[in-house]
């Protein structure tokens, strides 16, 4: 069984992070790792807010997992923070090792820690398999996600 | 034909929100403008971060409109910003004037100001009137939206 460590993304992790996004179904036509300047400038606004985690799960200091969560404050719900995740990607060789629900939990543990309300995420309606396993972890599909492209 | 500002929210706005929030067949149950402090709690946070938009539409000086748009940055999509759209509310007699309408308009080119690739939020499914309305502004129901309770 491998061990993994979760932890703070840092500067040096940016490029195994685009490749595990570039290799998805999807972001393989939205992200290309062979030129990370505009990925840097990114990480360093992200590692900047007290707000924004981006975090790895490492095997060997590897990121071989990663997801974005982000607190939100608001007044709906008694002025409740929420916790929202994006971007989670897991390395294809490490898949079905049950690292997703590691670190899903990991940020589900972190959004109760900051005192949040809820936790949301939106997936796209064509990633089934990934709706069953967001399912799983107790997640329900109560809202429509809408997109405008810029 | 009424005259409408968007505006930032002051503290002064925050009954007037909370009010239009709780009137509102999902936030009837979760909001209450009875007490006002742990609003003004998370009214005090939000205005204290410049990634957080709170807005009104004000006739009269008075909010009968209202939005959050929160600016994210992320690596995915190139290290795209996106920004995302909370808690949209018209006041019941200020509905069927294109104020909704107006007021979205304002945080889709806000977005665009800020540079982000694309604008997003989530609708409950139950709120088919609201996915017509985000529709007619260009909006994709591309996601589903999973919420998690802590």
């Amino acid at each position: 069984m491998t061990d993994y460590t979760i932890r703070r993304a840092r500067r040096g992790d940016v490029g195994a992070i685009v490749r595990m996004l570039a290799d998805d179904q999807l972001g393989a036509t939205r992200d290309d790792p062979r030129d990370l300047e505009q990925y840097l400038r990114a990480f360093d606004e992200i590692d900047a807010d007290a707000n924004q985690l981006l975090m790895v799960a490492a095997s060997d200091d590897e990121p071989v997992g990663t997801l974005q969560l982000t607190i939100i404050p608001g007044l709906a719900r008694r002025g409740a923070l929420r916790g929202q995740i994006e971007a989670v990607r897991i390395h294809v060789d490490h898949r079905g090792s049950g690292l997703g629900a590691e670190i899903m939990r990991w940020a589900i543990d972190e959004s109760r820690r900051r005192g949040c309300a809820l936790v949301q995420l939106t997936s796209d309606v064509s990633r089934t398999a990934a709706h069953r396993f967001y399912e799983r972890l107790g997640f329900e599909p109560t809202h429509t996600g809408f997109k405008l492209k810029l």
